[in-house]
């Protein structure tokens, strides 16, 4: 058998897997070659026992802590992740890795099959599950038998719980923050419009639009700009847009971006598209439709977690509405009825979902503390 | 000067307004020729007393009461309006008139110039007090002075407040329900996604799709699937339908609609199509966006309502998340400042916006009692 290979790229460490070890996925398909393009911040301890993985989030990649070389922006988490941050990288081992399904570099269906040609959407549908385990071919990789912490919001929590779930041993603690443990009725109709926006696009070409040499640009940007809105709260919108006119003083009686909500939404779906791809968007989005922990275990949420060692820390922000607090109260109660060390923390914002991207000090200060916390307890320094 | 004519037509009765009194728009536009399609239930007694105006929602029509000629389904409130309903024709004079820039008969962006070419998106942005004094020419034909009621949800209740405002001393009673005095930045936000989805779609052919002979059928049903998740709510949709899969026992692993919600949602961008022009769209929806009585008001909501003898009753539905209760208590809040004969509602509901437009018993009884004593202090018996 082939022996993984890590090759270096120019912006990311990147693992080849072998042909020969292919992934088995949910779906019973196998996915070969597989590759997964990760970043590393921080040293790995002798004991190999302060490696903290981060889960990115639907659009994120793993550029953590470090500079996106596509937008040339700051890691989507350097508030959080870093020498001296919550996550500190002087002390931590930090890994995160491109999902699978994803577009930074890791396979998925932008990357090409064994016969050189582009997968579009004959890319098998990928679930949480098979993200997860495709994450665990590399941490073996790193010769890392348990991981300090896993760590991640949204999809990255999704991530997390499938983690806790599927390699309890290598769990010593999961943080999940505004996540769920099943994608509700009205995440996955937002979601299917997005889809279908993406779809709509007649230069999506029923996906194989490499091939014909287009981008579904116009479908994708309308898609980010519906799913923007979910990201954050009403109130938070009234704050920073209100009915405010974009650099005029009385609207213009036309279909222009009269209001700076408008050109904000506008000017996220335009930057969007320059970095994601559709694609990716579609499998990534089914694949948190398909999440539903509980149901992979007979119904009961707290069987996924039976027996469970981890220590659990779950994370709720008052003004998201895309993953409520009561979607963390469910996790917290599954894992009370396991008899789990949990503790949950439901923090004040008015910034919606997309609190835990921002600056939240309470974030901050509950991330630092939980992974202090089991640092001590599993005996790093 | 040329009379206002009226003209059968099959489905409706329809008001045409001379070229020589083309209504003066908010923007300074003039719309000529003009007509008005609606319908009438009921009788207007002798002394014109008893007319009450039903002003419709963003994807209504004038057929409040009765079959609808395109869809051939029931009138949108059939429910509400009829003999011995809440709004009882045996009793009422009711009219409904299709909104301008509507698609049913009003004149609208599909409707012809007088050069016989159509209109599209050279039909003059509109405002919400434009379309209510387009209604009040039908109630100047209709010989009626003072209405005895003007109710209306949604955009049918910004309609209300604005025949109020204008109009104080031709409203004897105003209703609106599931409704703001100003379009939010949430709200703004939703439509733009909206108007992008259908301005995306290259059948849109900005806005010429008549004269190219195609339709934004793509793009504006994807802009009815993210408009039809803000009617309802969370709760709503996890009763209604949850995680439940569609005709099947297992996910397909597949971009098929797997689940209901999404099935439900393609159904309704499918069906809205049929219906609905895709440049009205954006008209309508650019109307609500456009609404902010206060801003017309020098920033002072009061003073759109100062002085006013009008009997208010205003209503809302706790699981609405588009016009939460909070707009309707802004409304109340100015209404008390001008002393002002207001009652508010708030309706207990799980059904979000659309709560509405369906069986809403505590919506009916408010609706009886308070025609019942709007009628009664007017001596109509």
């Amino acid at each position: 058998m082939t022996r993984a290979t890590e090759a270096e790229n120019p912006h990311s460490l990147v693992l080849r897997l072998p042909a020969e070890s292919p992934l088995t996925l949910e779906s019973g398909a196998s996915l070969a070659p597989l590759q997964i393009a990760y970043q590393t911040y921080g040293t790995l301890n002798a004991e190999k026992s302060n490696a903290v993985l981060i889960c990115h989030a639907l659009t994120g990649d793993q550029h953590v802590a470090s500079d996106n070389p596509v937008t040339g922006k700051p890691g989507w988490w350097i508030s959080m992740v870093g020498p001296g941050k919550p996550v500190d990288t002087n002390r931590f081992f930090v890994i995160c890795s491109n999902v699978i399904g994803g577009c930074m570099g890791s396979t998925g269906p932008a990357s090409r099959k064994a016969d050189d040609t582009i997968w579009g959407t004959e890319f098998p549908v990928i679930t949480l599950a098979d993200m997860v385990r495709a994450q665990a071919r590399l941490i073996d990789h790193l010769g890392i038998e348990t991981l300090l912490a896993v760590v991640g919001g949204s999809m990255g929590g999704m991530q997390v719980l499938s983690w806790a779930s599927l390699f309890p041993s290598r769990v010593f603690s999961a943080m999940p923050i505004a996540t769920a443990a099943k994608h509700s009725a009205q995440n996955i109709a937002f979601h299917e419009v997005g889809r279908q926006a993406v779809m709509a696009d007649p230069e999506w070409q029923r996906g194989r639009y490499h091939a014909a040499g287009t981008k579904p640009v116009k479908g994708l940007s309308v898609a980010r700009m519906a799913a923007h809105i979910t990201y954050l709260s009403e109130g938070a919108l009234q704050r920073k847009f209100g009915r405010n006119l974009q650099n005029r003083d009385a609207p213009t009686f036309s279909f222009d971006a009269d209001f700076q909500v408008e050109s904000y939404l506008r000017h996220q779906g335009f930057t969007f598209v320059e970095r994601f791809d559709a694609n990716s968007y579609l499998y990534l989005t089914r694949a948190m439709d398909y999440f539903d922990l509980a149901a992979d275990h007979g119904g009961s949420l707290a069987r996924a977690f039976w027996g469970t060692k981890t220590r659990f820390c779950v994370v709720s922000f008052t003004s998201d509405w895309l993953f409520p607090t009561a979607d963390s109260r469910s996790i917290v109660k599954a894992l009370n009825a396991c008899g789990a060390p949990v503790s949950f923390v439901e923090i004040e914002s008015d910034k919606g979902h997309d609190a835990f991207l921002l600056e939240e000090p309470n974030l901050f200060a509950t991330t630092r503390g939980f992974l202090d916390a089991a640092a001590s307890a599993r005996g790093v320094t």
